[in-house]
């Protein structure tokens, strides 16, 4: 259900889904309402009245009981269950021209093959590990083949099915499962990416259990592990679950865990670690979707050249060292108890394969749950963080790169960054004569930290008051206490003490947005330098994917407005959310998508930045907000001239 | 260096290799000399004249000074070393004609593929397993594709392999190799049946060792285990060695070790039996090779279906049971330490399929080593031991069965019955007027114990002279010490206790005739019962194929004789000796083998005795010597009436 509410006196509307808080209707509507501690009442600032209509919740004590009867709220404790009017009390003379600048709307991610019922009609939806029901005439005197022999002559001429194969352990089994089924029996398949290849026969139950077919997917990320438990019948996710990557204590970043990795028996440790917390998420994930372990026939992983290599326990030790040469980029499907994951012995794992040393499996599985490789519309495809990965191409060629961008994305090298977990300020926007701060956390929770896509959002408001310059620098000739100088540096108060979880200000400093500026440098220099590479200019292309934990909650225009992203018509940005965990299970849905993978990865070229003559060159001409170039930003220049008029 | 040797009176010549003793020379040219020890001049009686040319040895303090000066010599003892002309002393009138009875003729093995050359010129000998040395491309800032993609796109541009795949646990491995020879690395490649299957890297060592390629070959034998180590470069077999099968103590047949296994841990304890004997052979093989266990890149191994099984610890419970059922006819390529087995990781392990529970791959070895697949001539393939295996067919069509001949083709059911080992009596030919034995041992040693071959000589020679009738009862009239009655029980007396090892009379006694009669029975009916199944008579047989450890010491016309093979031109018998490991020997030399291998397990058509109509009928026809229906032997009936006349 969604519902209009319009804010006056601005007079713009917006449409959001019921329960919305109203303080974030407003910032979707581009509307700046003063809101100072995250969205928990407690700073009492975002006082609205609702005019028409009615909203759920809002009342506190922070009003008076006359404004109350009159039909104040607070925004943020304000949840929408009608159509509604809202009235902004307007504090001061402001030109609200210049306050309504809309927002580029969110864009939610427009995912290739999300729909079962299409892959099914294409024929697609076939897992790459099947269930099939069988009925075997039983053994006789006339017909005593052996016990295999019948499986799959059965599999054969009833089933159509062929080049079918057995292991050991299974054929040490099958004479009593046959038996202990009365001759039905239920064969778990495992397909080649092949078509003329081998098609494993991996598990045999007695009757029929090929309802309860389930898979596992998994994006192992350097910061965040996570999983989810598909039905392999219906296509659904069934739970989800994510937790931290434990290898963090030995190492913030790839770097440093091959360091770890390359002492002592640190490369057995990282492993161990990682395998621990997949097993505690698929302990988690088919309790919560009522399956048993036994019951999931495959797992699909992909993450990072670096992860994927302390997953399967490969020294990752070249990785890091001059030519960057990984072990392997495609690895074949084995056993997922072969490196202690906690799950059958016949289950298999799949493992997303990568293209180099920094453009790993977890690209790959983007690149695939994106569809570029299926488009003919040149597309850049972006995962940020750390390491930001830039693929750029469409269905006849692509090439790749990756960049170290620093962790301020991800709220490292950032005084009060934090990752996006509960009080994160996540979005912002600033009221451009009084210079308050409008904050929305992470859960509306009182605020804790910044995270990555709150700093975009924060260093583009800021820019567009004119409250720092294009170097990251405060206008320190501005009317406001949040802006002071602490310690010689020199910084913006987003949340008083009195009004945070931590009982300190909560401020962005200039060596924060020094370092959010070498991030976004990084990857905007790597995708122009990749495109100069191939002879091609940014204005070639036609399509925006984002992707990584970050990517998702990035706000667009704010990316755009500090030079993070080239500037496109917002509508050709997709979002993608985490390209990887979609991979993942799109892997596990359907096996046409594997054949792919391998196509994919063989037309993929990648490009060692430090190997190209221009990278630095634009690298430090990308150090600005949002680049020396204007010319690259030809509306965010207009805008920037507008706001500041 | 082979010498004529020709005997007087009887003016019977015969070709020898130097070396042979004279005794063996005689019994190869059908002629009588009375020798009761078995060839250590222990008895002395079989002295003879040498009339021209010289002997090594043959002097004896049982000869007098006179007769040594007179050129007398004991024909065990002497080794024939030049073109001779020896007489026999004649004690009394004998018809020499009666006595120079040629026998027929041995034959030695006819072995196709044993020409290394041949396959050669054929393009056919490609290992399953080869070594391939590489001198990669060094990875650069401008190379650096992975490691394993870097073997592997070498190994396809350069050396035209496809579809290469490599295991987790060498992809570990890889990147070390790889730098620790300065990437010059030698990979091992196993291949697949399938011409367009997978070829899998298995192995990878640094710099050149593509020369040090080699095989294990072995064979299963419910009694008996052999193992040969091979080398793949020259095909040349560089050591072999056999021991007894150490589930003998857990049952001496597969129906009681199908029975132990099937207690508590008894399949364990018999599977570890076997993978024990297995790695002593292999310890041997290598060792006298002077190869490294790590230099061994394939084993092949082959068996009955119960000795598979259980080497392959699967429940061989089934096969034992109404409607005797294999699990598996066909067993996927692993990893030979999967089943602990005492060499590298890397070393694959090829198992010969079978076709049901009682003809099993070591059948299927023979039929490959045989030929008789790819031959048009309608073949009679008999694989001789306590379970009697039988395939009738040519290229185009086979047909299988299996007989339960009982142990006296090996020594067992049979008073002083043993294997053949030193001391055991192999050879036999008796006088006919004076029914005094001539006795041959194996390795000339004191007499100890009759083996299967020498049974069925010495059934065949007492046939002959009428000391036993078609029932093998013995003629009680005859004027000889020998023929006696002791407990009861009617026997010949072949060695006297002062002439044996173990000072005790050794006899042929009528239950012995009478298991060697069912064994023999058993054998021959169930030819007879297979040929008729499918239509056809024992004279349309144009050729017959002897296997086993027994096959390949019986003496051919005694065989026909006594009713165990059907009566066939001896020139279209072949021996194939220990056919299983021969099979496992071509196995190892050639991959296209293989694909055949595949080819004939699918075209075999297996039949159970128990479900015809016919076989009792034919096997108590079958309970006379040579058989009730002298039909079926009509040269035979010929023979004893001219020889009985």
């Amino acid at each position: 259900m969604t519902y209009s509410v319009r804010f006056l006196p601005y007079n713009v509307s917006v449409k959001v889904d019921d329960n919305t808080s109203l303080i974030r209707a407003a910032m979707d509507a581009g509307v700046h309402i003063n809101a100072s501690c995250g969205g928990e009442g407690v700073c009492g600032k975002c006082r609205v009245l609702i005019e028409k209509g009615n909203v759920e919740g809002g009342v506190s004590e922070k009003l008076s009981v006359e404004d109350r009867e009159k039909g104040y709220r607070l925004a943020c404790l304000s949840e929408v269950n009608s159509d509604l009017v809202v009235r902004i009390p307007v504090e001061s003379e402001i030109d609200t021209s210049r306050l309504n600048v809309q927002a580029g709307s969110r864009h939610t991610a427009q995912v290739l093959y999300a729909d079962i019922d299409e892959l099914r009609q294409d024929g697609l939806f076939i897992p790459p590990v099947e269930k099939i029901y069988l009925e075997l005439p039983p053994a006789t005197a006339e017909d005593n083949q052996s016990d295999v022999t019948r499986i799959i002559n059965h599999l054969c001429f009833k089933h159509d099915e062929h080049h079918l194969t057995m292991g050991l352990d299974l054929i040490r089994k099958t004479p009593e499962i046959i038996r202990q089924g009365e001759f039905k029996i239920t064969v778990t398949i495992v397909r080649p990416v092949r078509k003329d290849g081998k098609n494993e026969i991996v598990n045999i139950e007695p009757f029929d259990t090929s309802d309860r077919n389930f898979a596992i997917a998994v994006d192992i990320g350097t910061t965040t592990v996570y999983g989810q438990a598909l039905d392999l019948h219906t296509g659904k996710v069934l739970s989800e679950h994510g937790e931290f990557n434990p290898q963090i204590s030995y190492g913030e970043d790839v770097i440093s865990r091959i360091m770890f990795a390359e002492k002592g028996d640190g490369l057995e440790i990282l492993h161990q670690k990682i395998i621990e917390i997949i097993n505690k998420i698929i302990d988690r994930i088919v309790k919560k979707a009522g399956i048993g372990q036994h019951e999931v026939t495959t797992i699909t992983l992909a993450g990072n050249t670096t992860m994927t290599q302390l997953l399967l326990k490969i020294n990752p030790s070249y990785i890091r060292r001059d030519p960057y040469v990984p072990a392997s980029s495609v690895y074949p499907p084995f056993h997922s108890s072969q490196i202690g994951i906690d799950l059958a012995d016949h289950t298999i794992a799949l493992i997303y394969p990568g293209v180099s040393s920094y453009v790993g499996g977890d690209i790959i599985a983007g690149i695939m749950a994106s569809g570029m490789y299926r488009s003919s519309e040149l597309t850049l495809y972006m995962d940020i963080g750390t390491n930001a990965e830039i693929v750029i191409g469409h269905k006849d060629w692509m090439v790749c790169t990756a960049a170290s961008a620093g962790p301020a994305f991800e709220g490292g090298g950032v005084k009060f960054g934090m990752r996006a977990t509960k009080g994160a300020i996540e979005d912002f926007s600033i009221n451009p004569l009084t210079y308050e701060p409008m904050i929305i956390t992470v859960e509306n929770k009182k605020a804790k930290g910044i995270c990555g896509s709150g700093m975009i959002t924060i260093a583009a408001k800021l820019l567009e008051t004119g409250v720092i310059d294009s170097r990251g620098k405060f206008n320190q000739s501005l009317d406001t206490p949040r802006i002071r100088k602490t310690d010689d540096i020199w910084e913006y108060v987003l949340v008083y003490k009195e009004n945070t979880q931590i009982d300190r200000d909560i401020t962005i400093t200039e060596p924060d947005l020094d370092n959010l500026i070498r991030a976004k440098g990084a990857m905007y220099s790597a995708a122009l330098t990749l495109l100069e590479e191939i002879g091609m200019k940014i204005s070639d292309i036609e399509r925006v994917i984002l992707a990584g934990g970050f990517g998702s909650y990035v706000e667009l225009q704010s990316a755009i407005t500090i030079g993070l992203l080239p500037e496109i018509d917002p509508s050709k940005v997709t979002y993608l959310g985490n390209g990887s965990l979609l991979g993942c299970k799109i892997n596990s849905l359907t096996n046409a998508l594997r054949r792919d993978v391998a196509k994919v990865v063989n037309m993929m070229t990648n490009f060692e930045l430090a190997a190209t003559h221009s990278y630095m060159d634009h690298y430090m001409g990308a150090l600005f907000l949002p680049h020396t170039q204007l010319d690259y930003f030809p509306k965010v220049k207009a805008r920037l001239e507008k706001l500041r008029k």
